[in-house]
């Protein structure tokens, strides 16, 4: 196999409680990504889209992943001149909050890894998309890229060592809605509180507990009831114009409940029927035509696969 | 019928990283209590054992657990005169961190309940026994009156509302050792810290997450990679004498994890095989031996069931 073909998804970290240890993966956006195999070592990297990202292998998400895997033991054993040619062309926004960055490094090392016969298990391909993270953002995290690696819903019980548990995903529709301005990852990280109230902390543990057994026992109830977040939405929220009405009015709308996407500034929500969702996207709509925000918005579920092989050679 | 045998079982609070949101129910030891339904209204309560517990209704867990059943709506709604005759033989040693408290609140109002036709939920008997744990320790916390109530692991959301999410619980052998000390829960309340850093935090919920998860896939090895507290057993440790050297051998002997049972003295530890669970016995004894201080030691298992009727009439 010398070329291949894939998707990768966006995703919604943190899951309003699961603040760094919680991420699932989506149907749609999605950035599309093909890989060639070359004898020529290095990598060469060619953006399709008009995000105006870095195309250089060392300033690229995708090419810090990569370069990662590359010098990996495993891959140098191969003792083989490597190279790749990657073409990207991303239709999540960078800065979103959907995990764009996520979506390319992880993108990129599961091809890889196709291409080189599958040397590499789910979580080194974690472990070297998290170069990516930390290039876009500052700081290794894996709630980004473990569900678009893994599919579904995933707990990252901890990062060093890494220790990823898949978890069950239930068949639920989730409206976004992106307001186009920008929350930077770093400034959403510095405004949060180095210290927080025990008892804030018991909470919110006890919704993290809930939101994993909603998942596990496919319970939409439970999983509305815990979708709580009572340290670090309170903080973040005030970067994301109309948040608070967005919310509740969603939930009056039927919504199980949501929240940030990420460190923002998208918000999400969570349904149990389609109509719910399209209804919950028509009041996002309106609220951000209201205040004169622009906007983009999804109608999507859960990806219970993550990146996806669409063609290879 | 008129009268009920039963059995209520000791039970585990916090579980490690669950603080105030997970308890399990173990075989042993146990509470014995008779019950009778008495047409002469009012609370009479005999211990049988030891203990010196007041017997007066007002000022023992097991009378206003049994108050507040009573004067519930339902209760008072089957408009009859209602009296108990409770006589109960506690196994349990008080403030051995074990839930003696609450096997007497809990095993009370399941008696009673099973008296009167079950006309209570499950949930209403652990709100109805949270009572006595107010009376106990000052405070009305569910994560021993749960598991004595359902069996098994419990997760606990929400204590105002109450939501109790029963876990699966493996088949795990449990060892105990009881230093004979005194630790009043309220003074291992007292000691811990009102704010905690959101990095620690978040481990703890990571691991909460992780235990949980071992828990619904009976996964020993997650099980144990997640009981790690890196919050509340750094403090409450040093109230437990020879804490540290007795969980480091434990776990060098074969054993999953373990911690301070509730807040102490008591320990746990885990494990996969009942001899590994037999040399922790003769490890805890050794080094309780070696430091003087008396001790009492079990070896059991979760126990799936909780409360258990022995006999009615």
């Amino acid at each position: 196999m010398k070329e291949i073909k894939i998707t990768a998804p966006a995703t919604i970290a943190n899951l309003v409680c699961g603040f760094d240890i919680l991420g699932m993966a989506l149907k749609a956006p999605y950035d599309e990504m093909t890989l060639s195999l070359s004898d020529d070592s290095g990598i060469r990297i060619r953006h399709t889209d008009d995000y105006n990202l870095p195309e250089s292998a060392e300033d690229n998400v995708a090419g810090v992943a990569l370069k990662a895997l590359m010098e990996d033991p495993i891959a140098v054993g191969l003792k083989k001149s490597i190279g790749f040619d990657l073409t990207v062309h991303k239709n999540i926004k960078p800065g979103s909050g959907l995990g764009s960055s996520a979506a390319s490094s992880a993108g990129a090392v599961f091809a890889a890894n196709h291409l080189l016969g599958n040397i590499f298990s789910k979580e080194d391909l974690v472990r070297f998309a998290m170069n990516g993270e930390k290039l876009a953002g500052g700081v290794k995290h894996a709630d980004n890229v473990s569900p678009c690696i893994f599919g579904g819903v995933t707990l990252i019980r901890s990062i060093f060592p890494l220790d990823i548990i898949p978890l069950n995903s239930p068949d639920l529709f989730v409206t976004i809605v992106h307001p186009q301005i920008e929350v930077r990852t770093s400034d959403a990280r510095q405004i949060l509180r180095k210290e927080v109230q025990l008892k804030d902390a018991i909470r919110q543990w006890g919704n993290i507990g809930g939101l994993i057994m909603g998942f596990t026992n496919n319970d939409p109830a439970l999983i509305g009831r815990s979708l709580e977040d009572v340290l670090i939405e309170p903080v973040r929220s005030i970067l994301i114009p109309a948040f608070d009405e967005v919310k509740q009015k969603c939930k009056e709308a039927g919504a199980l409940g949501g929240g940030i996407s990420g460190s923002g500034p998208s918000i999400f929500m969570m349904s149990e029927e389609e109509s719910t969702a399209k209804k919950i996207e028509e009041i996002m709509q309106k609220i951000y035509e209201q205040i004169g925000v622009e906007y983009k918005t999804y109608v999507t579920g859960i990806n219970p696969e993550g990146v996806k092989i669409v063609e290879s050679w």
